[in-house]
């Protein structure tokens, strides 16, 4: 009765539904507090109080009809002319209102420009490990993943490999920096490099190749790490942003595109997204929200926390002899699998309690990932248990 | 560079924008207060305000991690419960949490429908004349149009061509209740003999036949009109509902699905709109209007606002000798063109200064939409531009 492409995704969810469930009843058994589930990406720091102060203000400030109401399908122009300024401040860009198309999070944002550029059996090019969802985007447009194999330890991509799998079918090469699931940042010598084979490539063919930059994780990095800002280097890039974790509104669903001058064909393009906008049903992104996120272009999460748990987190499964990539930015940590088994290594981790998600669902066989935007003492509690995963996996 | 299927709609959207410039043009030139502007569906009414305080409210009463989070795709467990309790309160029906989904507006939800249930090549029905976006909906799923004609003077739906037009291939059949673009009401009688026919017909072609009920317009009628609720006549129904236009939130993107238990392969239906909610990237209705409807549940916007508009304008129109529909519900008009054309008649109209649409965007050849969901001072100003194009027509 439901269509055969969502009954394919329906035995696909089913296992992961089958470990939050599991996940549920260990808490019931053993106690909240015994149970250390670094399985989700679903931040737990508050949004900067500002968030909630400035909803109060625009509810009394902005007329309700403006607030709540439709407004063109790219978004309000006053708050992606602010948007627009905000990033020429921070980059040395020089974008306006016709730049930025508000989208509901990175993920509509990433639907809308794959609505509005893929051709069935258009290759979309992916670093592994990535995050699982692009490939869904990919598909529900027609398009066909082409995986770049994951290169341990630094995870940097494979230039050559992706020279190689670069063909005329290429339409687009995602990149997501910071790295969901790794957590590093490519830096800007590896940005060059991908561009120069773009630029390279997009000659060969006589085509445009568009690389799109997801940026969810974008404020969320250490020690001041630099994050390239990708339009500076190609011309054919386009950004997505969410406010998901830089501000702690993921249930919000608020975030942008933005598609420079540059890009080939950029009147049609910022056009075609405004429509596919509304005709995949988004419509606009929530109006309060994006009225919201104007007056909060300053604001960040404390950045502070997840670095305080990744400092905890990294330094004691390294210490207990685990292989873990350094986290540079994101809140996610990706460790080797011992025994070179992903699966069958989550699974002795559960025993511990520990609950973490096999790389195999980022294409990223033999490692796992913990996302740590937990609390800090959920951490804590857990290297105990992370001590007899070590025993027992041999390596101490 | 950006796909064929969104360069067809280019091309297609082009003329809309091409009447929406020409409208602020004409602003421009002659005044606001001199161009009377009937073609946009938006709400001019202020949300209750109830919305605002309760906004205000919830902000300080929810934490902040669960009011901007993460929950289920499906939305959260005690809006969709309070969501099912008013359902049933009102029609008496008998549904809780596992019968909502929530969506981004009614738009949302019915991208995730067709995501969840159309094959390549499915066919679904309409009665013309319909909102238009249903087209782009349908074609988002490679699902196939099928019209059943207009049915002037009542707009009914034609059942006997609604009958024949029923195949092996027919996936769904969607109704709009009150109606966009003619502002009826279809009543009990119709309902039960579509359901009827359905019923026949499921048998006949031994598969499930879905009907879908898109129900933004709902709260809107006059009279105290009875809407029927379609779950109530047919199993398989599926109920989609916004509260753009019954709390005026249309820039907010919060809606609902109802799918009842009776509905085949109930358990597989609703976990895929959960999953088509999240890979279509919606992942969830935005969550602070989630918990703001769940306060709203009894509010409505002042429903007599639109009512005098609607009678100052209907018994206007049908004075000056027009061939009006008589609205029972929304906030649409729907007049013959004296003329047949309903093109050549909108651009007679717009040398008024009346801004309309022809009825051929909703497969209504030889009528107009006029959207009175404008001020009242706006339509008693247009009444000597009606006079003036009735005389222009010959009919007075």
């Amino acid at each position: 009765m439901i269509s055969n492409s969502m009954q394919e995704m329906l035995k696909g969810s089913s296992v992961i539904r089958a470990m939050f469930e599991e996940g549920q009843k260990m808490e019931k058994i053993y106690g909240k507090e015994n149970v250390f589930d670094f399985s989700l990406g679903n931040p737990n720091v508050k949004a900067p109080k500002k968030v909630n102060d400035t909803i109060k203000q625009i509810v009394d400030d902005i007329d309700s009809v403006e607030l709540h109401g439709y407004m063109l399908n790219s978004g309000f122009v006053d708050v992606r002319e602010a948007i627009a300024k905000s990033i020429n401040k921070r980059f040395g860009t020089n974008f306006d209102f016709n730049n930025i198309v508000m989208t509901v999070g990175a993920a509509g944002g990433l639907n809308v420009l794959f609505k509005t550029i893929l051709n069935k059996n258009d290759e979309v090019i992916v670093f592994a490990p990535y995050f699982g969802e692009y490939r869904n985007y990919i598909k529900n447009y027609d398009g066909v993943v082409v995986e770049i194999k994951q290169n341990p330890p630094t995870f940097m991509p494979n230039i050559d490999e992706f020279k190689k799998k670069i063909t005329k079918n290429t339409k687009a090469v995602i990149i997501n920096n910071p790295n969901n699931p790794t957590g590093v940042v490519y830096p800007e010598s590896v940005v060059k490099d991908i561009a120069k084979v773009l630029n390279e490539k997009q000659k060969e063919f006589n085509k445009d190749i568009y690389l799109i930059s997801d940026e969810p994780y974008r404020e969320l990095v250490y020690e001041n790490e630099e994050v390239p800002y990708l339009t500076k280097y190609y011309n054919n890039s386009i950004v997505g942003y969410s406010y998901s974790k830089s501000l702690s509104l993921p249930g919000e669903r608020i975030g942008y595109l933005v598609v420079p001058n540059e890009v080939s064909d950029f009147e049609n393009m910022v056009q075609a997204l405004s429509i596919a906008t509304r005709i995949l049903g988004f419509v606009n992104a929530p109006s309060l929200q994006q009225k919201l996120i104007m007056q909060c272009l300053d604001e960040k999460v404390d950045i502070d926390y997840y670095k305080k748990n990744r400092d905890l987190l990294y330094s004691s499964l390294t210490k207990l002899g685990f292989e873990c990539v350094e986290p540079k930015g994101a809140f996610y940590l990706f460790m080797k699998a011992p025994n070179g088994d992903d699966k069958e290594f989550s699974r002795l981790a559960k025993e511990e309690h520990i609950l973490l998600v096999p790389g195999s669902s980022f294409s990223g066989e033999g490692y796992v990932r913990l996302a740590y935007c937990v609390s800090y003492e959920t951490i804590q509690r857990s290297i105990p248990a992370f001590e007899k995963l070590a025993k027992k996996m041999g390596i101490i």
